[in-house]
């Protein structure tokens, strides 16, 4: 890593049939091999997972947000406990998203100007403003290894015209954003423009003059469909330098982790393994398992055969099923779990598959059994 | 192990002050030190506790609740996952209860009548019958190390006349349940009697002259007071044989335990660290510790200072506060795994200061600490 760089990039390998890469990213707390999926630690927890589990689950970084953090626990008690990373006893590098994202989809009463974001919190209706410096000051107080810039997310949909001009006030807030980071954090720009690739060409024109560490492709995963997702990432990460480390926000499934992969991605995060274990389901390499359904109560299977994780080692479908339906927090926990194996493996079977050349030919035997339901009888 | 007993049990150190002993119980399913806590498994899992991490909690037997079982996920489901021990993924020795204390204080519309007691599930409000030897068969199935027998277990202050009554009842439900035993699993009678000295020394009378393989301490901790509870444990033990264990069942508090060791008790079980760790009360060296108070806020000591366990190694009091009031899951799960690891190293303590010789001044050292809330500044 070069020493007066804030965050190493290598690409080890270029696959020949995609714009997939192999490569490793430099951070200040230890190298992560890329591609790579990051757990979220939405309120200083991976929810359910002890953090000492948290790297056998294949997890290298995690993910924390700002705006959740900010309001519980508050920035006090995170200073007061020695940063993020000491609270929550995780010594591997986090990623902070700036805390856009949730004023646009959790604050109530949101109001945007040129200076920044007014909202109400969730949790109490108190007011606060997100400015970029705000942003930036409260990733550095986190203690964030690498910061996100202050974005606005417009939705699916959203009238071009007003995607356009919330593009160019992105544009003055990371360059508002650059200039207040006074750490040795990381930072990421974020790419914005909607699903018009006009609006996607300009941002990244501007945004890649100026000096990121990275660069994120945002505003996806809000409403648009798959195909769209996957073209817009395609486009979006072909604008983007090939030096510098890319990040789609939010994404996702496996099959759209697969898909972004082959377009040149080399970061992900996102809450489905978490939510999805805690609201029954279980990804597995036969598809998406549904543990409440009926003809799980004396399936002895466990829920991936063949997965070496901690829970199908020990646990068959019955038994996550009964959990599950008496509400006992160990299913949740024991979903998740094998959640976040399914995707760290997910990405270590990809890393793999680059430098062997098996990329293109993992993509398509994974591709159609990931997105959908496990079908009966397997 | 006597090859033809269904539990071996040996003393190995009487306490000279004090009726404490420091025994071995010899299990099908292994050995265990004694005096020992049972961690209480109601629906097959010790609720947040993966069960691999059981062991480092000092846990080497632990109980599951029969009418639980019974109602969620049933009979059929468990015998096909291969009985409670494979289903849960835990190898050493389970204890069950009966079933009939849950009968008599969560199901609907229980009728009593001498051949056993019919309710309704508090689940779904369906009918069913207890009877002795059904709870046996059912333990049986489960694969129980060490059953209980039916008895019934009447409220603190219940009428004398109705105790008596019980009293008889519940000693031809024992002789049933042990007439109906197939299995090379254990069997403990039940001592009940109330409060009332002459009940329980009647009882005691006909009990141990059946060849139960332990007997249980029952009817206490269920509305009477701490004095009255220790005054009838003490008279209780003393009626039983001492060369078979003795449980006293759903204790206790710390300070009850200790108290309980003194009077000649082996086996305790109870919800305290599990139901206490969920509501977020930590128990501790100093006495129990209420996380969610405003004092903890800012709060960087771990929860009991000198306690060796793996949240106290990595967490802050102002952590567990942040999760606890965040409603995220983790907070329940480590504040179980403290309780649980707390009671597993009074347990240590207790068995290493009987051959010690240094038990007394444990029990005066450690009680008036215990059954207390944490002082503030402390």
């Amino acid at each position: 890593m070069n020493p007066s760089s804030r965050l190493g990039f290598e690409v080890l390998t270029a696959d020949l049939g995609t714009a997939a890469r192999r490569g490793r990213l430099l951070t200040r707390r230890g190298e992560v091999e890329t591609p790579v999926f990051m757990p979220v630690g939405t309120a200083g927890t991976v929810k359910g997972i002890l953090p000492w589990m948290l790297r056998d689950t294949g997890a290298r970084i995690i993910l924390g947000n700002t705006y959740h953090l900010y309001l519980r626990p508050g920035l006090e008690v995170v200073e007061k406990l020695g940063g993020l990373h000491r609270m929550m006893a995780w010594d591997g590098p986090i990623l902070t998203d700036s805390g856009g994202y949730q004023v646009f989809s959790q604050a109530g009463l949101r109001k945007i100007a040129e200076n920044g974001v007014r909202f109400r919190s969730h949790i109490d209706g108190s007011q606060h403003e997100l400015t970029p410096e705000k942003a930036i000051a409260i990733q550095e107080t986190l203690g964030s290894d690498i910061m996100m810039v202050l974005d606005e997310c417009p939705p699916a949909g959203a009238d071009p015209r007003y995607v356009a001009a919330s593009v160019e006030r992105t544009t003055r807030w990371a360059e508002r954003c650059l200039a207040a980071r006074t750490s040795s954090a990381a930072l990421f720009g974020i790419l914005q423009g909607g699903t018009v690739p006009e609006l996607r060409a300009a941002h990244a024109e501007v945004l890649t003059r100026m000096s990121f560490d990275g660069f994120a492709i945002g505003g996806l995963s809000v409403g648009e469909g798959a195909e769209e997702m996957v073209a817009i990432t395609r486009l979006s990460a072909a604008l983007l330098p090939p030096d510098r480390p890319r990040y789609l926000m939010g994404v996702g499934r496996p099959s759209d982790i697969l898909q972004a992969v082959a377009c040149g991605v080399d970061m992900f995060d996102c809450v489905l393994p978490t939510r999805g274990g805690r609201m029954g389901t279980l990804f597995t390499s036969r598809g998406e398992l549904i543990i409440k359904h009926a003809r799980y109560r004396l399936d002895e299977r466990p829920p991936d055969s063949g997965c070496p994780c901690p829970v199908c080692a020990r646990f068959s479908r019955a038994y996550l099923r009964h959990l599950f339906l008496a509400g006992e927090m160990l299913g949740a926990v024991l979903n998740t779990l094998h959640n976040l194996c399914f995707f760290g493996r997910l990405m270590e079977e990809i890393r793999a598959s680059i430098p062997a050349g098996t990329f293109p030919s993992l993509l398509e035997e994974r591709l159609p059994l990931l997105d959908r339901r496990v079908p009966g009888g397997e």
